[in-house]
This record gives structure tokens, C-alpha cells and sequence, in this order.
């Protein structure tokens, strides 16, 4: 095992994962005005809306006006997520974003005939163009994403063996395009994973592909997020998908209660806690995550913005002592 | 690092700490039904009721009336808890109860002034009679449990040689009692832990006293449970309270989210899916967490029983692979 991380890099997903499965359409000026305090608690890097069909996701339909309202902060990346050259043309004419290349693609079959009604050998097929396309648009390939790794809900569990295969497809098709392939995110998409299968993955990775910059993209479905993410510390990744206040889920599950990604400030919690430096301010990332449950008008998840920073409690406790 | 268990032991506390909190008044029989349906799940200790003031605990007023309703069955141990000689006494006239002797001090100070009005060190004064209690009724010891052994609210942080130096005392006032002390209670009372004070603490307890039984008692408050589990088990640890669907929490704290104890059904996913053995049904445990939810009236915060059991749905894609 290795050593924990001294510090580690959080990507905030809320806006994007947490605004698009809301049923209520909520107002351009309230998802502008979460992303702007959000750029005020620290965050580096905050995924602000998807250019997706607005028929499929209505509370994207006004991704271009939300990115027209946030203030641009000097070390901050505003990104997007698109699915298609279109959202990657509408992302691009914001002028405005991070636009990162990735490749993705999922470890499973019977998750892609659902979603998408292609096999991972026709999704391997069509990246050259994704590719090429961004060779047009001189945009650098970041890396990756390889979703359902931990298991999938249409297919069972997922051969590790067959997560590594696909990354080495993934460094060979971005190298054979003359692209660099630097980071690749394993995503938990369904809630499959656990602390045993975390580092059972992420050793076979770095087992064969050491340089890889990995990335944990983890959702709280069946409750296990905060501890697979202390198995990820515990492995030594030191990036990470999250969402403050628990933002997310998905809705079509038939889940009767949020499962959405790790939570941000419950993740930043346990970090600071232990001695991991996570440069984010904890206190205004509750702020946010209060600001998130008025926007989206009900109860979201998180825990440590019901059960408070220890370090007020702690400052208390030091002062009554003095007393 | 010890091994992880092979197979883990998990006393169910929902009813007693789920059903004491609640404002509305829970009908007898609705208990009753609870704590039986909880014993068909493979639970071995079901801690049912606790003997405490109606007027300050009401919905526990009716604590002898849901003893009468409980259905024995062979191998379960159905327990309740006590605070004071009436306490035990009301327990032991029950007649059905299994009644374990235990000796129980809190590591922090400033908690025990503000509820119980005492010192430690008056605490511990008492012990003796506890136990001379107990040699009366012909009860055996048990062992003991350390409140706030991970931190408070009220005094911060504690100082992991405390929780060590007074476990020594609570084994030597049963020795010198002539009472055996084989298990230990650590209660994260106030959810100050994370997996690495868990780590710090129980390897600091066991590197002095290595033949004590651990048992860990956790709360969700910051959403740490499930996380701090996952460190118990790493340590070896084998003993866990837990609360069907997350079940309990302090109304009095101020927190408008349920911060309970750790969720029987998520700790026996995660076990299971890890390969460690619980000897518990889980589809049974999740039948039991919607059961509590509609006892209750309001939404609990377990994960599994909304995300659902893994099981079934790998027997699905399995028929599905076949089809």
C-alpha cells in the first residue's frame, strides 16, 4: 500500500451532476450564483453545466447564459461536459471555459447497449474521430474516463482484468494519434464499488500503467463514497471527483433517496482531519452546500454540513477551558 | 495493520436508540413488531428498550409493555439499557431481558458536567458500588464502555492516552471487584472519529490491553460511519454497534439531519461484499430499514436500502447474460 497523499486535488461536480437530474426548473441567476460562491471556497477546478440535448436535460437548457454569469477567477478552470461534437462546439464558442479532451469509455457492454446502444469495440472505433476533432480545435487530450469500473447494475461485476485492457486501449489510441494520455478517471457510476474492490482496481492499474495520473469519480449509492475514497487515500490517489452537499444521482433509478457523488465538504472533512491539505476553505463550503438545498428546494445528503466543522466546536471547547 | 475479521459481530441498537429520540408517540405494538422482525434477520443482540425517566424519555414509557411483546427465540440475546439502580432493576423484573453487566465512564469532563453534573473522577468513586449491584443480582460483568473516547463537543479533542489510562481503570476496578472485564466499548458519541483516529486509538488500547474484546460505537454525525468501520475492520476489529437504516441520532444538538448510529444494512453490505462473513440476511435487514422508516413517519438516513442489494441485481444480469 502507499503512503497517504500530503495533499490532494478535489473537482467540483455539483452545479453540473447536481442542476441536471432536478425535475423544477431552477433559475439561471441561482445556478450563477452557486457556481460564483463555489469559486470562492478554494476550488481549483468546478464542472458548471453539460451542453446536452435540452429535451433530455431542461435544466441545461440554458448552459451558454449560466456560463455567461460566472466571474472569472485567476487560477480557477470553469469546465463543461458535452457528449457530442455539438456540445463540444457550444462549449468551445462560450469562449469562456477550460475545454479539456477526454476519451471515455465504460467497462460495460451492458450498460452501453442500454444508454447509448453501441458495444465498447464501436465506442474504441469512433474515438480516432473524437480525437481528430480535437487536433482540429488545437485542444490538448487531457485523458480519460473509464465509467461502470466497479460493476454495473445491467452486467454484474466487472472484470479488473478488463479495466486494465481498456486503459492500455486508451494510452495506445490517444499515443497512436500522437496525443499525450496523462490522467484517467475510474468512475463508479452505478455504486458498485467498496474499499476492497477500490484498491483491488487501482493496484492493477498502477500495477501495469505506474505514470498514470488517476482520478476517483465515486458515487454514494449504496453509502459506501467516504470510505472508497479512504481506500483511494490509502492506495495513494490524491484526485477526486465530488459534490458539494452530495448534489446528484440519478433519478431514473427508481432510488427513493439521493445517490449522488462523494460529498465534497464531507470528503474535505475527513482530509483536514487527517492532515491531508486540501486548500479549500471547509466553513464556506458548508455555506454552499446550505445555498445548494435552498436552490434545489429539498434535503440533500451531506452530513458535515448538518453536523458541523470541528473546528468551531474545537475553538469553543479551547475557549471554556481558558474560562 | 492487523488482518481484516474473517467474520464480524453486529448488536443492533435501532430500537432503543431510533425510537427514544422520536417526538411522536410510537404505538407498543408497532415496536413490538419492529424488534420481532428484526429478530428474523440473524441478528444474535437486539438492544430493545432502555428503563429511563418517561418523563424526560417518553416514547420509552413503555418500555415493560414492548419487553412483553417480544417473541423469545432460541440464540438471541434481547437486551435493554439502564442509567441507574432503578434502571437495572426494572430490567431484571422483566424477567426476559438478558442482562449484561457493564461499568461506563466518559473520557471527557466537560460532557460529563454538563450531563450528569460529575467529574470523572466521581464517576469512577461510583464504580465500585456498580459492581457490588451487580455481585447482588448474581450478574457477571460484561465489560465496559468509554463515551466521547474520540472527542466532545464540549471539550475537543482527547488525548488518546486518557481513553488508555482509563481503560486501566475500569480493568482494575473489576479485578479488584473480583469481576472478569473482557470487552471494551469505544463510543464515538459525539462523531469526532475518523478512520484515523479509530486507527490511533485502537492500536494505542490493544498495544497496552491486547486480550480486550473491541467493540466500536459509532455515529454518522459527520458522515464518517461507514469510513471508520472500514478502519476498525483493518485493525481487526470484529465488534460493531449499528442501528437498522441509521436509525437514532440527538434532536437536541441543534442538527436538522438525522445523525444516528452507523447503518446496520451499509455495514453488513460493505462486510459482505468484502467477504467477510455477518451471519445476517440483507435483503431481510432492508425489509426491516423501510419498516422503521414507516414506523417513524420521516425518511432515515440509510444508503442500502435505497440503492438495494447487490445481490439481485448480479442474479439479474446473470439470467440476462444467459438469455
Amino acid at each position: 500500500m502507499a503512503d497517504m497523499p500530503k495533499s490532494v486535488d478535489i473537482r467540483e461536480e455539483g452545479p453540473r451532476e447536481g442542476f441536471q437530474i432536478e425535475k423544477n426548473i431552477i433559475p439561471t441567476e441561482r445556478k450563477v450564483q452557486f457556481i460564483n460562491a463555489l469559486a470562492g471556497t478554494g476550488l481549483k477546478h468546478i464542472q458548471t453545466v453539460s451542453f446536452v440535448d435540452p429535451r433530455r436535460v431542461p435544466n441545461m437548457a440554458d448552459a451558454e447564459e449560466v456560463v455567461k454569469g460566472i466571474v472569472p477567477k485567476e487560477g480557477i478552470k470553469f469546465t463543461g461536459l458535452w457528449l457530442n461534437d455539438k456540445g463540444l462546439e457550444r462549449a468551445i464558442a462560450t469562449k469562456k471555459l477550460t475545454i479539456e479532451g477526454g476519451i471515455s469509455l465504460s467497462a460495460s457492454n451492458a450498460f452501453l447497449k442500454r444508454n447509448q446502444n453501441v458495444s465498447i469495440d464501436e465506442l474504441i472505433a469512433r474515438l480516432p474521430t473524437t480525437i481528430a476533432k480535437y487536433k482540429e480545435h488545437g485542444i490538448e487530450l487531457e485523458g480519460g474516463l473509464i465509467s461502470a469500473a466497479f460493476g454495473c447494475n445491467f452486467e454484474g461485476d466487472i472484470p479488473v482484468e478488463r479495466v486494465v485492457e481498456l486503459t492500455g486501449t486508451l494510452i495506445k489510441l490517444a499515443r497512436d494519434n500522437g496525443m499525450p494520455f496523462k490522467r484517467l478517471t475510474l468512475a463508479d457510476t452505478m455504486g458498485w464499488a467498496t474499499p476492497a474492490s477500490i484498491k483491488r482496481v487501482v493496484d492493477a492499474v498502477w500495477s501495469r500503467f505506474p505514470d498514470l495520473d488517476l482520478v476517483l469519480h465515486l458515487h454514494d449509492t449504496r453509502g459506501m463514497g467516504i470510505a472508497n475514497a479512504y481506500a483511494g487515500l490509502q492506495m495513494g490517489v490524491r484526485r477526486y471527483d465530488a459534490a458539494v452537499a452530495g448534489l446528484g444521482g440519478c433519478p431514473f433509478a427508481g432510488h427513493k433517496g439521493a445517490a449522488g457523488n462523494v460529498c465534497t465538504e464531507d470528503l474535505v472533512f475527513m482530509c483536514q482531519e487527517m492532515g491531508i491539505e486540501t486548500h479549500l476553505d471547509l466553513d464556506k463550503l458548508i455555506d454552499c452546500a446550505n445555498m445548494a438545498e435552498d436552490v434545489v428546494g429539498h434535503p440533500l445528503p451531506g452530513s458535515v454540513m448538518k453536523g458541523g466543522n470541528l473546528a468551531k466546536l474545537r475553538a469553543a471547547a479551547s475557549q471554556a477551558a481558558k474560562a
